[in-house]
């Protein structure tokens, strides 16, 4: 087990979606993909064929001419070559598979579109290797993982959707994506507007950087909906940081905690208990922003609102450290054994294991730095404050690369993004990510929506018969606002003819 | 001197300033800089001062963090803090001095507006070397000279000057720039309009890509000044081509010709005749670039209108060849020696010589990729078709890289650009390069405006008094939207507060 600190925490934390779980199998078919939505209700079968093109490694200079594979998906049962549209999913950092499966609300909508989705697949993930199995061997392997070189894969594959499917050049294509992926459908239209009439960016936590937040509010939505999920819920947390401190210094300590939190590589070290609380926060962030209404699948399988049935074992805040510290477990075990599988929990069993993690680790060192803090009053966690140095000579010992922490506020405007159209940026109240995200209307063509009950990215997952009123009147607002923008596409184009 | 080729002609043409001349001499007042506009009507003297900023020598990548020093100039003496505004040159593909001493506007207009006035260099050219001497010894040197590379250092300068100049944090920025410098101002708009609130991109050639607009269309503005400018001129161009072959095939035909176009250095071998053809119509361009209106020293010492000058000499195109050639050589000796101080002509003084035109041959051979031909009906040169195979292998033997002729348009819209804001395009009718410019309003506030007598950018040059009314007319719509873009702003920050 690696030692953890409160960066590596935090570096887990900086992946938008958290975790990076393994794709589903996929039943292959020739070049037909055929899957199953875990989460849809009723399920929606999902068909769609892979495809690779031939993407420059670096658009932005001329010096190398290599090229890689870029996976994309496409599915287009529902499309009409005569005004019809394209969806397109602006891939983030993950297995393309995997974020197609859990954006049923793609699959939802294209038959009322009459779409084509497309999904592409982010550079240095899923099967986009840029430099293959050496991809992440050092920094001049890694030198081609930016955000902007995305976008400009995705421009390049746009151009040569439209040159190569017949009907598709004159159609309007529409940018999708939730977390990091939101961003970039964002990002997208703000930088290639002419290659999508507007984008849809769920959950998208685009003013997450260079202090334009403030540094504690990710922590504060967590705590919050502790708060909101059980009486004394968030109480018991932050008392058990403590309450571990206090059994860690008795000399039976370790194993004692060991036993009780069924843990499968035993703690042995003092430094060990840093790792163990970085672990347990973790799992609390990794709930709030999975806390969904309905039984899932996308971190974890989980209960319906997991937080409130973690909650269900967090209500007394005066119990002895020792009983607190089993609450504790009844509580973790509903993230990591839901099925009744795990024999021991395992700590290392996190998103950072995963080739997702590698890559958003680096990302998060250099474009996408985030500053997050805890103070541990207006927060259930350990007070800690946001060291740039700190974080930057992590990043050196681990990349060999400094993070730029202004540059995605230059590049992108950070808050003076309204001379931008057709953006929505949808966000779930639960969602922790939700802090950093444009929660108000900026303009009228650069709208807000919020949902409530929503954790992250609600509203990109399929319908389902346990969704709140509110995430079906989101769905509903992001249709009619995709339609208007396919309206005035082929207005335009017809002016233009 | 070396081997000329139609493609050696074609770069110097891709230059869109044509030559890049010695910047003027400064006179060096510690760090304030006094200098005497050349051609403004009456002379305004030109006060700035010199600035550095270490600039990242790769904004995209993060495997160097190596820096150079990006020059800039600031004239602030018309500048106001309360309800003033900054003028950003977005300099080109040249020495910012000699830009700075070429855009007398700017200066005009800086009272009005309460202006600061920053002239930004391109990387890669004047003082601006991102490997000093080093900077284009090979490709891997000039990695980093992209219009993306030199837009973000104008983000990172503008940041940086809003940042550390009091009173500058909450103005507008307003973007200026001619030529390949009007096509910067235009993209820094559309991809960073966060940074500046419009962008005035006079004589730029957006559309001169990835055939948008025909290959000849060059050719066939200038082939039509020479027309315009005198009876029976063009005609006489289109007839010496022949004429030059004739006299070539003769056995003294080359002494013949070094002596009566006073060449500096003789014609020797049959294939110094194609070098010959294309440094004269090198020649022939550059005056249609720079047909001003009064006597001007932009690439030359010239008298007002150069073109009807010429064509003086180039009345009758029935003449003997010899006689031709005597004409000829009339005509190119306004070019080259209006001062009367050239002793002989000499064929490797053009552009392609000097520092500026080294970075714009490789731009042009990786993202500026302009085809042109002609075919010696529609313009009176000798035919030569676009070859991009041919032109790609001479960019591989020259610099080892390939041109990617799509990019630009994927990367900046092509014709689809609508969707973005207060952008002016002026062009003149005479240049030339307005054939790839934006001559036709595209919405409210993606405006041509066009110059009936106008060369290249002389809208940008200062006031004189020979303007034709159409210039000055230009210049004051100019003004018009740029205050009414200051106003929006103030307005904008208003509603903020």
């Amino acid at each position: 087990m690696g030692r953890r600190t409160f960066l590596s925490l935090l570096l887990a934390l900086l992946t938008p979606g958290a975790a990076i779980p393994v794709p589903p199998a996929v039943r292959a078919l020739n070049n037909l993909h055929l899957s199953t939505s875990f989460t849809s209700h009723p399920a929606i079968v999902m068909e769609y064929s892979i495809h690779y093109i031939q993407q420059k490694v670096d658009h932005f200079g001329f010096n190398t001419d290599k090229t890689f594979n870029q996976r994309y998906l496409i599915a287009d049962k529902h499309w009409k070559k005569d005004g019809g549209s394209i969806l397109f999913y602006t891939g983030n950092e993950g297995d393309i598979i995997w974020f197609c499966n859990n954006t049923g609300f793609m699959w939802d909508v294209a038959e009322e579109l009459k779409a084509m989705l497309v999904f592409a697949e982010h550079r240095y993930y899923g099967k986009s290797l840029p430099f293959g199995s050496s991809s992440f061997k050092d920094s001049r392997h890694l030198n081609f993982l930016t955000s902007e070189q995305a976008l400009a894969d995705f421009a390049e594959l746009i151009t040569h959707l439209r040159k190569t499917i017949p009907g598709a050049k004159n159609q309007p294509v529409i940018a999708l994506g939730g977390s990091y992926g939101g961003m970039l459908a964002a990002w997208f239209r703000m930088k290639y507007p002419h290659m999508v009439a507007g984008a849809l960016a769920a959950s998208a936590p685009i003013w997450q950087f260079d202090n334009i937040v403030p540094c504690g509010v990710f922590m504060e939505i967590v705590t919050t909906d502790y708060r909101k999920s059980g009486p004394n819920c968030a109480e018991c947390i932050r008392r058990s940081w403590d309450a571990i401190n206090r059994i860690a210094e008795n000399g039976t300590g370790l194993p004692w905690l060991s036993e009780t939190l069924h843990l499968c590589t035993p703690l042995k070290h003092t430094q060990d208990i840093q790792n163990l609380k970085d672990w347990i926060s973790e799992t609390w962030i990794n709930l709030a922003v999975v806390d969904y209404p309905y039984e899932s699948n996308f971190l974890q399988p989980l209960p319906a609102w997991p937080v409130k049935v973690v909650c269900q074992y967090l209500k007394d805040p005066s119990v002895s450290d020792p009983q607190l510290l089993q609450n504790i477990f009844q509580a973790l075990n509903i993230y990591y054994n839901y099925t009744g599988q795990a024999r021991c929990l395992n700590m290392s069993e996190t998103s950072t294991s995963s080739l997702g993690s590698l890559g958003w680790s680096y990302q998060a060192c250099t474009e996408m730095v985030m500053p997050f803090c805890t103070n541990g009053i207006d927060d259930m966690f350990e007070p800690h404050s946001w060291d740039l140095e700190e974080f930057s000579d992590y990043c050196f010992r681990q990349w060999g690369v400094r993070p730029r922490p202004s540059w995605i506020t230059t590049l992108y405007g950070g808050k003076n993004i309204s001379s931008h159209t057709n953006i929505i940026f949808s966000n779930g109240d639960l969602d922790p990510w939700s802090g950093g995200g444009v929660t108000k209307d900026i303009t009228d063509t650069l709208v807000a929506i919020t949902i409530p009950e929503g954790a992250h990215h609600l509203d990109l997952r399929a319908n389902n018969a346990f969704d709140p009123t509110t995430v079906v009147l989101a769905r509903s607002m992001e249709v009619r606002y995709m339609k208007q923008w396919i309206k005035d596409f082929y207005a335009n184009l017809r002016k233009k003819y």
